[in-house]
């Protein structure tokens, strides 16, 4: 019921204490005594003044580190103001950022205007939001909801919080999976196939966070993928295509600082996710984008209604965000393709691209690259399929993708033995027979991760089956690849301890007295 | 939808980079890059291993503080861990805390269980939670609300985080109020009166924080309050009660850090407040307290329903927890007394002890202490306020105060001359001619503090007038006093800012073209 105090009109002067740290966030510590006694808590914004210096600092609070009378300054602090240790400096409290009022307005399930959605991004971008403050709006959305303008309005600020790429040029594609079916290398097919059909697609991806590739990781094997925008811009301009990592350029910025969060309380409420996805295909210039949404067993998403209204959702949104989408819901209950790994993906990429390969991932790429022809209007409907498939069987698509990699720094004449599989192998063989009924995507990428990936681009898993099989014991289920000997070592251990492949079985389990 | 991974089973191998800065907080440094890669993100805690030695720290990400390959460990924990610069830690991810769960079952509107909430303080005692999660935590609240059962486990479980007064005597008395009326200091009159009439009241207070002094700060101008738990209990033993500072025992501990999260967001759900409040009673054993909630424009309730609404769940709570309670909704839209300042409202609380004084303050001490007196059972219904008036009127309170401020380390026999009023004084005038509608204690207790209130213990505000008097332009309505000139001018430019006191007005605003 307290309201946060703005009595605190007398002045405080602090003796600067100076310590030779650079910090992230521009935080001066103040004694806990000082700090209550002028109505500043921990987290609270603060204006120093030292002459005719001004800046804006966030208070942390010890007892330890600071005597009462001084402030703590670390190196960047110190050298913005100008302050050297043992200077007097004057402290007193900000007004409180807008966006207190519309995060509690949030709190109290009221519905906010773009302009106070507006507010809280940019108070976020200038660092005048505390962590605490940040989650309380978080949690606020995830317990109120969102309406579809609020989404809207969140992902026009989230695109305004960073850089756009600028093309000049249109129709512009894109594409977006939701993610955590190991192996699903989809993009690498179908940004050949898109750009050899004559449209533009500025694709960025992410490395791997939980899995054991990402598609940014994945290209790397071949060529460069840290590009910034301006190379980027010339790469699609020159080859209509490109697959560069998210990472390296300032695109949507407010949503890293929003995962920051969202994180470590797995947090991510629907509306978030709507926001922080288009917000990133906005920022390219996206005119239209196919979104694949994979459910099933070891998928993040398992639920086929969430999934179909995810999709609802993302259809609705777009129309407002002046994207057209079309959104696929594919059975992600198995991993794409054989390899589990940067350069053992990149390998069935590059097969699938040279006419052989793993067919679901063929399959797969041609279904999403032939509906985001027809979604463009580049083919008419009913035909996206055939033709996405003649690009990739006539070696077109090929021809693009080496096109690309050279365009960004790679080799375009690389050949399928260049990639750099890891020369430590171990094969894991079956201990039952039976018909298999579940390959685990979410295991089999640890068994990678233990084995090196992603940062060991050669280290991963290969599949010897899929769920269907039928297999006898003793039979090869998957390999195990990894750089080095103690890598592998471990990596076989990890495989051992879980079930990463599943036999059918009648009783699935028993209890007993 | 993703959930937070726990794949990193590789291991991380840093190179410590130490920092010659201590720290308040367990934070260890990661490189974002090395972090993202091992699925950590900020505010993560992980378990650092050097050779036999093991610790938990939480992580902070940084591109500038650290290399990848390198973590960035404060005095504290480098000194805990006892590595060098240079040398090698591991690194790895600890489980979640359990806390994370109960936090997101309660945004997702369910009731927790007391293990529930017990983990949540322990796990919050221990530094295990983040800013970020703790924000979340409270927002739920704030906005699911929670019942009673869940107030009484939060009470236990912040009761079992901190020390126990364990007097070994009943039944203990204790009083609260909710605060925000300026110069309401009845703690000292009430406690002197109870213990005199026989009864245990070991009273812990507050300091102020954004009035011109709290009791604590009144008192301390007689005698110390930074008293320990071992202390209390020898006075309180001796003499039957005492008025310390709450700040310096370890009361309900996690109290503190929760206040700490809530002050940034003025978050304070009722819940919390009453859990909170109860928690400092509960722990010092407290059988029976009366509760004061003023309400009236300038205290911290306007609302008469709320107030209405809160001392019922006082009450109902009080019960479950074991605590007779009763509740006195107050006027408080006037100061009390004539004094506002740590040495001017000790004043008036002497000269209320010595026979004369404030009549309002009198009035509202000896109110207080018959409903505590009645509600203990000491004394029959009705016949309270009497008891508490005789045991004023007759010395016996002023005796036992005296006593007590002996006991706690001040002089018997200070005299009303001795307190240290401050030297430099301005009266501040009416500038109309009319009835006085309004004496505002926010107002009042700001210029208090422009005087220097409550750190300069002879600075404040003494009042001439009260609301529903009729003055004459040029009356003198209070006085700032101060301890040095420069502050006496800066409060005199304050008071002239501000309408510290209103007359009554027909119009109240006018609006123009």
């Amino acid at each position: 019921m307290e309201k946060n105090g703005k009595n605190g009109v007398g002045k405080l002067v602090l003796r600067a204490r100076c310590f030779d740290v650079v910090t992230e966030k521009k935080i001066v510590v103040l004694n806990e005594r000082d700090a209550v006694n002028n109505d500043i808590y921990a987290g609270h914004r603060i204006i120093l003044t030292l002459g005719e210096r001004q800046m804006v600092a966030i208070a942390d609070l010890s007892n330890r580190l600071v005597a009462a009378g001084e402030i703590g300054l670390f190196s960047e602090v110190a050298a913005e103001i100008g302050v050297r240790d043992g200077e007097e400096i004057e402290v007193k409290q900000t007004e409180r950022p807008a966006s207190i009022e519309s995060i509690k307005k949030k709190m109290d399930g009221k519905t906010l205007s773009e302009g106070e959605i507006g507010t809280i991004i940019h108070e976020l971008m200038e660092n005048k939001l505390s962590e605490a403050e940040l989650a309380a709006f978080l949690t606020s959305i995830y317990i109120r909801g969102v309406t579809d303008d609020e989404v809207v309005s969140l992902t026009n600020a989230i695109v305004a919080s960073g850089d756009t790429l600028k093309l000049g040029k249109h129709p512009i594609l894109d594409k977006h999976c939701i993610g955590g079916v190991a192996g699903n290398r989809t993009t690498m097919i179908m940004v050949p196939i898109i750009a050899a059909a004559g449209l533009y697609i500025p694709k960025t991806s992410s490395r791997s966070i939980t899995s054991a590739a990402g598609t940014a990781d994945t290209m790397e094997v071949l060529a460069p993928v840290n590009l910034g925008l301006n190379e980027i811009r010339e790469i699609v301009l020159k080859t209509k295509g490109c697959m560069a990592w998210g990472g390296s350029v300032n695109l949507a910025a407010a949503d890293d600082k929003l995962i920051r969060i969202r994180h470590p309380l797995s947090l991510d409420p629907k509306g978030l996710l709507l926001a922080s996805i288009l917000a990133k295909k906005k920022s390219v210039g996206a005119d239209y984008c196919v979104i694949d949404i994979p459910i099933g067993r070891g998928a993040k998403i398992t639920d086929p209604k969430e999934a179909n209204t995810l999709a609802k959702d993302f259809i609705g949104i777009g129309r407002k965000l002046g994207i057209g989408i079309e959104v696929l819901v594919t059975d992600g209950s198995d991993p794409v393709g054989n390899g589990i790994g940067p350069a053992l993906e990149c390998r069935d990429v590059v097969e699938v691209l040279t006419g052989g390969g793993p067919a679901d991932l063929k399959e797969k790429s041609c279904t999403l690259a032939g509906t985001l022809l027809e979604l463009s209007g580049k083919v008419e409907i009913g035909r996206g399929y055939d033709v996405a498939m003649d690009l990739l069987k006539g070696g077109k698509a090929e021809k693009k993708f080496r096109e690309i990699v050279e365009a960004q720094g790679g080799k375009a004449d690389f050949k399928i033995d260049d990639l750099p599989i890891g020369g430590y192998w171990h094969k894991v063989v079956s201990t039952g027979t039976g018909r298999i009924k579940h390959v685990d995507s979410r295991l089999l990428a640890r068994i990678a991760r233990s084995a090196g990936a992603p940062s060991d681009k050669g280290a991963g898993v290969f599949l010897h089956c899929e769920a269907g099989d039928k297999i006898q014991k003793g039979d090869v289920m998957f390999e195990i690849i990894a750089e080095s000997e103690s890598k592998l070592d471990f990596a076989i251990k990890v495989a051992h301890s879980i079930e990463a492949i599943e036999l059918e079985k009648v009783v699935l389990r028993e209890f007993r007295e």
